[in-house]
């Protein structure tokens, strides 16, 4: 059984998602639905991004990922599949996928009409356009029958940190549930940057030497969060509203 | 496999859909439930019954649909089920399956006591009798097993537009998550109503004198929703806040 | 099919919820999983006990539900499987089963790196202990495969009303969705405590004299909500925010 999974921005008070999964169940009842969140921060496709490249890893190969954050539905940008990372991504081109495009991958667009539903309209691809392809692929369909191959899709520009001589400068790009504040700094990127030195972490008026390894160790951590990011947090409390940090805020790493 | 999606408006924070889900399970396994959204807003049967308009038809044929909304629950409003469109719903006979009810429709109470729950509280009918039903109904429990036809379903007076003259008199009746503001107002009765005649919408202190297409044709727009009424939205904005508007407040199309 | 339930505090916001269903899937994809809630406020132990107790009974025997409110994740602190009431339950061993250890019941720690993700991250044991230990125990891991007996599970303590002559002391321990204030004095306490005479209920400046069958019945009620235990509601209304009740406030049964 194909599994499809579902992120958008759609929240879950209307029925958008319930009717999402109806009609991909119509078309190929044999799948398996598992919803990420629907609580995208209202057309954030940088969010998006990042939360794309959090998840897909965890779920078996050939694994479909609806990914709709979809803030220019019914302009010209095309509905695209993605194959990488021997997995699918379903959604608008306008960069939601950015990070999955390293290593070998695959886009094509999706044009062909008889993969989509009868009626299209312009305000709901995710109901005309994006379930239809997942279902359809779910069932077999080709990727070449989609329709032609992307060469250049979209990518977000400064997603990633800057160096400049001796500081990294990064910045907060998403808060989870509990406040805590994630960042685009992986840990990989800190590692190669840092090399073992000592290094000072800035964000608002806060500074860090260390990275500790569990929320609890100290009132306010930097720790390498569980999606492999530097990430701040305040133990029992909520470290974006108690030090006022907003999304684009400045991280820096100073050696 | 039966599908049994589900509407209440229980939230998500309680287990009540949970518990709902394993009665229906322990009652029949082979079933693929869909969550439609567990936030209509609380007690708002009318509410609800736009919603049922909006999703089932992306259903396949024989979906049954668990609907509850269900301010009366202990009084001696009737628990039903309605065959309706090729499909099932089942929920209290308060009005919420009004806008199902043309074409040709039948209804039942569920009345016999071996289709639901061997205790049965005052306060929790969807874990007692309406889960329940779903999962004998879905088992293959024939219709006419559960109770007695009805033949008068409560309807909710008032919930189609009126016309006067040369002016269509609608009014809000929910908001979905991004604040834009759906009417009572369908684009068949709009269409029938104007003949293509120039006509002028107005709410609030607002007036259009178009349909758009799309949500970012500007920065206010009136437009033909994916549920297929007339609906307001601010391009990313909040319709609903920024220009204060309620349920229930006029619209009206003048030609 | 096996069944595998999700109660946490993770919230649907994140992609951590999806992320163990993966996780799930991934080990063993022939189960069906149910979530119960993921709204468990925030690191709040001794609500999710009482959740706990409200939803198990209702699924099928052998079911596995995954009980993540872990405020202590990389601590010492033991993950745990508890065999109760012919069902299996999976968290930290922090309290949250508290009130499933009476007749006979079984607990094992999950020590066993072969039943656990390759990486353990500090931060996130759902993803990397408890999901992979509700896949393992679906596919067919016995118990003592997976660490060594544990014979003093951690209990919260005053989770239980307690009696003083002729006043019974409890205390409001959680909210649901509408604002109904839930107690810790179940009705099966109450009968035995009152055994048929008179009594007074005090919460807040508020008395009641009778139990309630419907929250219709008056504007403010006492009555045994769906749980079973002694709940306080407002028709139509948020007991809640109506009374300013918090978690904790005493309530009092006097005969």
């Amino acid at each position: 059984m194909k599994i499809i999974t579902l992120l958008t921005d759609f929240g879950t008070k209307d029925p958008y998602v319930g009717i999402m999964k109806g009609v991909i169940i119509s078309i190929h009842p044999h799948v398996q639905i598992v919803d990420i969140t629907h609580e995208v921060e209202s057309q954030d496709i940088r969010e998006a991004a990042f939360l794309v490249e959090s998840y897909y890893q965890y779920f078996p190969g050939g694994t479909i990922h609806l990914c709709i954050v979809d803030p220019t539905v019914g302009s010209e940008r095309h509905p695209i599949i993605v194959s990488a990372h021997n997995q699918f991504f379903i959604g608008p081109d306008n960069g939601i996928c950015t990070l999955l495009f390293h290593d070998n991958y695959m886009v094509y667009t999706i044009e062909n009409r008889d993969v989509m539903s009868e009626t299209i309209s312009a305000t709901f691809h995710g109901r005309d356009i994006f379930a239809p392809a997942a279902a359809y692929l779910a069932r077999g369909t080709p990727l070449t029958s989609f329709g032609s191959p992307v060469s250049n899709p979209v990518l977000l520009d400064t997603i990633h940190p800057k160096i400049d001589h001796n500081i990294l400068y990064g910045e907060v790009v998403r808060f989870d549930r509990f406040g805590n504040a994630l960042t685009n700094i992986s840990y990989e990127l800190f590692k190669r940057f840092t090399e073992g030195k000592p290094f000072t972490i800035r964000i608002g008026k806060m500074r860090f030497t260390s990275l500790r390894k569990s929320y609890f160790e100290d009132t306010e951590v930097c720790l390498v969060g569980s999606s492999g990011y530097l990430e701040f947090a305040t133990y029992r409390g909520n470290f974006r509203e108690e030090h006022s940090i907003w999304k684009g805020d400045s991280v820096t790493v100073t050696i």
